[in-house]
């Protein structure tokens, strides 16, 4: 993911000074990110060495209706005397990537310009042509009045600047908004990215900051409404839940199936903006359940576009016949990652893929999409899992070698009890959507078996025997699920035994050591018990749960959140709090000192979970809704809105009294604490 | 391993014209490697656009008495014409590697000089300061007859040259003869470098090529009076086992434990010139054999003097108590590795280190090494183990989880059998030894307890708690060690059923697929079989060797000597005579078409174990020489000398009627075919 430009910069001068906050006394500073209105508002006063003071005030935001839109109202006032102030508005293609080698640019400027009261620049990538456009335009003004001024212009390589002098008066209040549009040859044909990024820029000049921010206020207004939630009793955990809601929204607003969502969003390189089965796993019930089903679907239709290329992916392993494998980290469906330990041996992330399809029709109750992309999908990762399965003569059953589960704190294990129960379940869910769509629409299912040269009677039949005889490790004496054959040869000492100096391990033991004892990076085991939840009894949960939890570190950001639906399920409320309190607040705390990496924007999604699944006991069984509140006890509720199936459903939940609403939509039936009841 | 000075060069021009081999047409070329002389000969025509013939022959040589010593005698004649030759000898250190990035040179030039009839050039190495000088005089004769002309003189950065011109006559032979020494900090001081180089040089001038060439001849005649196996009716054997003796014997002469034996010797960059378990499991053999007991001592003190190092090694990994973990490459005694699975998973060169000692004790029949440094070292190696095992509660035993065994088509498994026997065996022989330097020498195991901070009580009795209960894998039904815990849940193909188009597969087939099949790189549970023959029977070797070596590739050059040694004694004629052939000329036909990677070094010695454990039947078993010659049906005989404990031993071995002579020194018994014979 690269940098692109550089739109925000405008430098002030006065009376040949610049202003610098890194280098002036600062009197006085607040920068404030405005959730509800998706504005960061900034204002501060410094001192010149001529003892002038210079007070600003910034309003700036991108428009989430006009996506190519980023606007900037700059106000300013001199005090002490008047003076003359040199404004520099830019665009600046120039920029670095952190995570380059020698410090290596990736942009090729391809043109400059800069007339009047504004500039365009325009740029490509070096690596794939990618074409950006960026254009900006100006104004000054002081009260309503604009000002107009002589403007100089200054261009150089991959940059464009305009800038004036203003004789500015001591105390009067002047305001230089600068709109800037930015397009991408990923969205529109190349000839036409200049001239439309000057259209749309002047289009936003013309309609002014004002009009600009309304729409803002409005379309954020819409946002909240569909997507808040409301914890009364909690104002630190309201912080955090609103914090994530925000920048969920504005990672991904799901309005292009080429796109997807990245660990760290849009916050910082980390990952490089590529795409991980967090999505699958973590991500999508919130934008199932906030954004609706268009959102939801392209998350998925994602996936079905990069068939092909994990298709590729599995021939390169040696898997035939229209087997594939989804990568690890992705772009464009092509594997990003370069550790063999990941790369072809985490592949349960395949299985989290076939899950979101699952997880998605459950939710919405709509088979179609199945039919339309679902099973090729699906059809392409049962033969992978039919291939990797292996006839062991030792066991008499089907066994999966040298995986690595979603604990990486682990590799090349052999019978991941959550992969090989997940590949299981994809064996057995792939063959009953055959079905369903054979049912539904027998035209969609013949052009499925043509396009992917399926042979029914064979592979339905080879999946059912394998599926059928999966070994799956346990301990009867234990009564738990074994995370991996041979776990229980493992020293055993428990998170609690370990000292809080040598946390997180992987910043204080060698790797030697980490994958050689027994703690647990994050969900495993228990990963395969929230997916599959109804294929458990509570006993076994609670069992699996006791003994898992307590050998896990919790040392992926992803951790937490499971482990607060299943513990809350459990009524162990303190340990769901506890596991709460790690993923709620984690970057607006900047727990872990990495905040300048990026956000963890796909934990993010996790918390969302721990409130809705976790405290709120949000289930869909059955076709139907269902709750199951059980909050942490100084919490006297929460509510938030759930779209689901056409019906707006508002929920106010607590511990004592908890409270359904249909706001808009469908009559819905709904169950909550097993008691079902019609609204 | 970094290249050093070029120190060959010399320019021939005729009439202005380069004696190119590569543009000029070529009429005649033979190249000798002359390993009974140790000289290299080369011989060749060459006719310039002029139509004259440029006639050279030449003899090139590193003095192997000399260490610093090269000479070379350049005999050429003109025909057709007389002509105006120019002669440029020169040096060079402006030198590359293959393995460098971006072409990067590893040599920073300190000093050219180039006065008279020669020159000299001083260097040191960029990142560790190690200088060299190189020093080089050259005359001109014609017939006996010393030719005096005008030396002309050029420098660059890292170069000098001389040149001269001669008004050659058609038919007459002139002899450019040029000598070089080369000096480094490695063995001398700094300053004295130069003009040691300078003495050196000078000296080997005045005793000139022919006193030089009579010194190798004369040298090289002892070291095959020593080394030589005749093999009787196989002239490809004969020639294959000579290339590898005359290799191994100028690869390590012994005379500095700071060197050791890099797979590739100094015949290519591949493997860095770093050294590998290769020397204490495959090379050791053949030194003590033919070299001597000096030699052989000196690449075990080698392990010793890193012993620092090791402890350092396993500090980093989390190792306490002095636990030693020996690199799986080195140059100083850090590891050079760079990938997990072998750095801290293949472990098993840890115990080859161990065995090394043992081995050398057994053959030589002298515990003097062990109080003097023996060990000291196995201490450190038996406490790494005794922490590496763990408790498994599930088997009541003790475990080794995570390892790479000699088959590095496995990765991180569990219990891998012959890391957990070699390692119960360090145990039990540091133990044994801490026994027999306390027997032999109270003052030294004083010195090593305090040294070591041994605390004999408690860390004997900890390793015999340890080494009694090991869990060693086995199948009972098919009566085999297990290579690992659950390698019987892998699909279990032959290597006889592997298509060829498919081999080897580290070529053609994805690192994924490689991992998970059955296939075995190189002996394994075999090695372990090599090692501690004694500890099984017969039959138990040979269910052991049917099942394993049906499923080995042998895709390591390291591979098939272990095997020869065992299908002999199992009188697995044709099998041993198969593997031979696949060790014996390997880069003398260039098998795998690698040989510009440079020579199989350290697999050439284990070709040499073939020959005298394999065929020879050799072993050294209750201080006594054991032969039980089976050889190859159309070999007539093999014979070859053993350094054994002050005797020299001639052994002429046929199928028919083995014949021992002792040659010098004191008397000895032997024992053939199971009969003592006293020599």
């Amino acid at each position: 993911m690269l940098n692109s430009v550089n739109w925000i910069g405008i430098r002030f001068e006065v009376n040949g000074e610049k202003i610098d906050l890194h280098n002036l006394e600062v009197q006085s500073f607040r920068r404030e990110l405005n959730m509800q209105e998706g504005v960061l508002y900034r204002e501060f006063a410094v001192k010149l060495s001529s003892g002038l003071i210079f007070k600003a005030k910034i309003s700036r935001f991108i428009s989430m209706l006009r996506k190519e839109i980023g606007a900037i109202n700059y106000q300013f006032e001199i005090e002490g005397g008047a003076a003359e102030i040199k404004i520099s508005p830019y665009l600046d293609f120039d920029v670095l990537n952190h995570d380059s080698n020698y410090d290596e640019k990736f942009w090729e400027g391809l043109q400059e310009t800069a007339e009047a009261n504004g500039a365009q620049l325009k740029a490509k990538t070096r690596k794939l042509d990618f074409e950006v456009s960026a254009a900006m335009q100006f104004e000054l003004r002081k009260g309503g009045q604009l000002i107009q001024s002589e403007i100089n212009h200054q261009k150089a390589s991959k940059y464009a600047e305009c800038s004036l002098e203003l004789a500015a008066k001591a105390g009067e209040t002047y305001s230089l908004r600068k709109y800037a549009a930015i397009c991408s040859s990923f969205h529109s044909a190349k000839e036409n990215l200049d001239s439309e990024a000057k259209s749309l820029v002047e289009k936003a000049a013309m309609d002014g900051f004002e009009l600009l921010l309304e729409e803002q206020k409005n379309n954020w207004a819409q946002r909240w409404e569909q997507s808040d939630i409301s914890i009364e009793g909690d104002a630190e955990a309201q912080q955090g839940i609103r914090f994530n809601i925000f920048h969920l929204t504005q990672t991904y607003t799901g309005e292009d199936a080429r796109l997807n969502i990245g660990p760290k969003g849009f916050t910082g390189e980390k990952y490089g903006g590529s795409t991980y089965w967090d999505t699958e796993a973590y991500c999508l019930p919130f934008y199932m359940a906030s954004a609706g089903k268009e959102v939801a679907k392209n998350l998925l239709v994602y996936r079905y576009k990069h068939l092909p290329k994990a298709i590729e992916n599995a021939e390169k392993l040696g898997f035939t016949n229209g087997a594939a494998l989804y990568p690890m980290v992705t772009m464009n469906g092509e594997e990003c990652h370069n550790e063999w330990e990941i790369t072809f041996e985490e592949i349960h992330r395949n299985g989290a893929i076939a899950y979101g399809i699952f997880n998605y029709t459950r939710y919405f109750g709509d088979e179609t999409y199945l039919a339309e992309y679902g099973l090729e999908v699906l059809i392409g990762i049962a033969r992978f899992w039919a291939q990797r399965f292996n006839w062991s003569e030792a066991k008499q059953q089907y066994v999966m070698l040298g995986v690595t589960g979603p604990n990486e704190y682990e590799n090349n294990v052999n019978n991941n009890w959550y992969t090989n129960y997940l590949a299981k379940w994809c064996l057995e869910y792939t063959s009953s959507v055959f079905d369903t769509v054979g049912k539904n629409d027998a035209e969609a299912l013949k052009r499925i078996i043509s396009q992917t040269n399926f042979e029914p009677e064979h592979e339905l039949a080879n999946w059912k025997k394998i599926s059928s005889n999966v070994y799956l490790p346990v301990d009867e004496a234990k009564g738990v699920v074994l995370q991996q054959e041979g776990y229980l040869d493992k020293e055993q000492i428990l998170a609690a035994d370990l000292p809080i100096s040598e946390r997180p391990i992987n910043q204080h033991w060698s790797w030697d050591r980490i994958l050689r004892s027994c703690f647990i990076k994050q969900a495993d085991v228990l990963q395969g018990f929230y997916f599959f939840e109804d294929d458990f009894s509570e006993d076994e949960l609670r069992r699996n749960f006791e003994f898992y939890e307590a050998r896990t570190l919790h040392e992926s950001s992803l951790s937490p959140c499971v482990h607060v639906v299943q513990a809350a399920k459990l009524n162990m409320m303190d340990k769901a709090y506890e596991m709460y309190l790690r993923t709620s607040r984690l970057d607006l705390d900047d727990y872990n000192h990495e905040v300048h990496e990026g956000l963890h924007i796909t934990s993010m999604a996790g918390t969302w979970l721990s409130v809705i699944e976790g405290f709120g006991g949000m289930r869909v069984k059955n076709g139907q809704l269902h709750f199951n509140p059980r909050l942490p006890e100084h919490w006297h509720s929460i509510s938030f809105k759930i779209n689901f199936r056409g019906a707006v459903v508002k929920a106010t939940l607590s511990n004592a009294a908890p409270k359904l609403e249909r706001i808009s939509g469908e009559p819905v039936e709904l169950v909550i604490k097993g008691e079902t009841i019609a609204l």
